[in-house]
């Protein structure tokens, strides 16, 4: 029979078992940690009509999008957690109530032009708000607390979760005289760390046609040094000058000022007055994150304020607020840096229990018990030399062998081999599944990122 | 502007959020009880090249399967979760370690004609072991014993596991001279259930051509009644008419001898000899599982012994065993036959805080206290009356509120309310917790499914 060539396609990250463990204890992190917070699990179709996926429609989306037609049915594949949200928002408006807080962790699919590093299909893992009208500011403090617990969950102590608000960046702008001018400056202020300073500054004169003052002074505000008070009060000075800036400021101090009692340290979150993040949806507070010992990693986790979620689908007024984490590219960038914790189990069980005799009864018991203890535990039953059994045990990093031979069999015990020790002893079930058990759960505490 | 209807496409389920907290409950319980069995999580990419996916090709799979093109790419979306293994063992053989132990929990898609109960995107939930060339029959009693225990976690009392063995049929068709007619036999033997005893009979004489002898014979094994032993007795006593009968018994005998051990009670399982499951594909244990208060729901948890899973892919003999929940449609049915338990907690958290002061920071670091004991909290910071916040909480099902006005802020205290019982009292914030965590661990053990 000719054989079909079994294969991935390219873009698609399918992991061999091992990374895979790593993936689910990153997944299953996030997932406690957003529901640690009321955040309310949701799960919307792969599969949504065309029509209600592009209603905004455009750009680089309609490109990147898996259409196709079934039936007569336009359908296509969700690029993001976000239009599905909306869609489900205001499609069970009646039945929801607000705010509505949900988290959803579900795979998006963008047909990208293939390269290292880029996915066509991956996870996102978004928490949103949702106010029916009106939404506190504190909404928008307690998101980037929400990722801050993660990424700690997660074993990654050096990130900064960088804060801004674009009403603080129109209002200054208002104040320089150039509001007309407000998106192709954020546009290019967006590129500082790209281009530099210099470059910036000619676009803003060149391109931008603003004075050679005008420009200097965005990008004197943009770069200002200090403390988060420091900055605070700068624009506090400036913001008498536009009913703008103030608004953006008082909300803006509003969530520095909450997050350390949200349980946030302060070295891990900064004003930074460059962050923009895009252009027309986002209208008040935005966040990038920045794994400090690897900037060029680029923002790990985005989001901010918008005052329309659903628009498109309904007159309502649905501001929110919300973060987002691309989860594949981030478990592709951890391997990479090799930031990986090795001492996380990432063999498929805790324990194997491997019977010598032909009577596997007492072993099927003895995996029974260690099961009913919450141990992962197989049973290997097939025909193969001893040796041969312990290798694959030793090839898979199965920390523990329950060894199960004529002797033990008579004596009702397992002799239990440490397989990282190399050391052996024998122990009732019960008994072995207690000392299993230790090692379980000072393993399982390690976390997924290497400490620094 | 022109709104665009929010909808969802028929044949897609998308919960609202209690129901999605039952159905979390669902995927979390068997991912849970999986992974304790030393299967190990493997998560396949939802677009595959067609080829690939259609390696096997032909019948209902092409008809029903999303296929489209992107560029010059022929892609397909996964319709089961089988094929998508039979390649990632094919492609990854050299790396992994035999047996392979998986279960892969994600959605598939298959268009098929829309009707109530029937969805066109469901996940499934499988498990399987892979062996190399060789796999041992004990495989086939842990298999089911995975089910037994992850349905014993949902709480699911009253179900029966129907083993059957491939070759005990083909062997019994041997000895009465039809063996010729398998197929055909196996086929109409299938729809015992459905179209009744009388009714096979005639096809087995009029379509198969057997003789009303045959017929007969045929009709009295696949009912016969009895207990497993009888069963087997009366298989023993035929099997030196025929070696498969007899390699088949032996093996039915291993995996029903072999259940108990593995912690599975006598009363969830049976032989039945009338189970066959489709045509080509299973050699050798095949299982059906019933709700046996509600037989009409038909087979909740299906599989069995394949002899090569990837023989489209590679020439390597790759024998395997599994089973596969359909948990899209068990969710559906749960939910329609009024199954699930209303003692399981839906709400999006345990705890709201409800600060009553302009003065927030308390209630942030109440809220903070909380989590840090792992109770999911949420934070209600908008500003609304005292009544409205207390019918938001209880709108969504919240068991407990902590509430902070002035005299709590003074005291450094909070006023916990059980939602349920109406009672008030006042504690720290970590008494609260501790409170607070005594309830949720009880609620936590309620199961999915309710008792009957």
């Amino acid at each position: 029979m000719d054989k079909v060539t079994p294969r991935t396609l390219s873009g698609f990250m399918e992991l061999l078992p091992a990374p895979q463990q790593q993936m689910e204890k990153l997944l299953e992190t996030l997932r406690r940690t957003y529901a640690l917070y009321g955040f309310t699990a949701l799960d919307t179709p792969a599969i949504e009509s065309a029509e209600v996926l592009l209603a905004k429609g455009g750009g680089e989306t309609e490109k990147q999008i898996y259409r196709f037609m079934k039936g007569d049915s336009d359908l296509a594949l969700r690029f993001d957690l976000t239009v599905p949200l909306a869609k489900y928002v205001a499609a069970n408006y009646a039945s929801l109530a607000f705010p509505f807080r949900r988290y959803q962790i579900g795979k998006v699919w963008r047909g990208e032009r293939a390269q290292r590093g880029r996915f066509r299909e991956f996870y996102q893992a978004d928490i949103d708000v949702i106010g029916d009208g009106k939404l506190d500011i504190m909404n928008d403090a307690e998101a980037p607390a929400v990722i801050a617990r993660a990424f700690a969950e997660l074993g990654l102590e050096d990130f900064t979760i960088r804060i801004n608000n674009r009403k603080v960046l129109g209002g200054f702008f208002e104040l320089l005289g150039i509001a007309g001018k407000t998106t192709e400056t954020l546009r290019t202020v967006d590129k500082l760390e790209k281009i530099g300073p210099a470059k910036v500054l000619e676009i803003l004169r060149d391109d931008c046609g603003m004075s050679a003052e005008q420009a200097e002074r965005v990008l004197e505000f943009v770069t200002l040094s200090g403390t988060d008070e420091e900055k605070l009060a700068y624009l506090d000075e400036r913001a008498s000058g536009s009913a703008l800036l103030a608004e953006g400021a008082a909300e803006l101090r509003a969530v520095i000022e909450a997050l350390p009692s949200l349980g946030v340290p302060k070295e891990r979150f900064a004003i930074d007055l460059t962050i923009a993040r895009g252009l027309d949806y986002y209208t008040g507070t935005v966040y990038e994150t920045v794994v400090n010992s690897h900037p060029e990693i680029g923002s790990v986790c985005s989001g901010g304020r918008y005052d329309n979620l659903a628009e498109y689908y309904t007159d309502r007024k649905l501001p929110g607020v919300g973060l987002s984490i691309g989860v594949t590219r981030l478990f592709y960038v951890l391997g990479e840096q090799g930031l990986l914790n090795p001492a996380v189990n990432t063999a498929p069980c805790d324990a194997i229990v491997l019977p010598m005799t032909e009577d596997t009864a007492f072993a099927a018991h003895a995996a029974t018990v260690l099961r009913d203890y919450g141990i992962r535990t197989q049973l290997y039953t097939e025909q193969k030399k001893f040796k041969q059994k312990l290798s694959y045990a030793s090839k898979l990093g199965i920390p523990f062998a329950l060894i199960i031979g004529e002797d033990e069999l008579e004596s009702g015990e397992v002799s239990l081999k440490d397989m990282n020790a190399g050391t052996q002893a024998r122990y009732t079930p019960e008994d072995a599944a207690l000392a299993v058990l230790e090692a379980v759960r000072a393993r399982g505490a390690e976390k997924l990122i290497k400490a620094d």
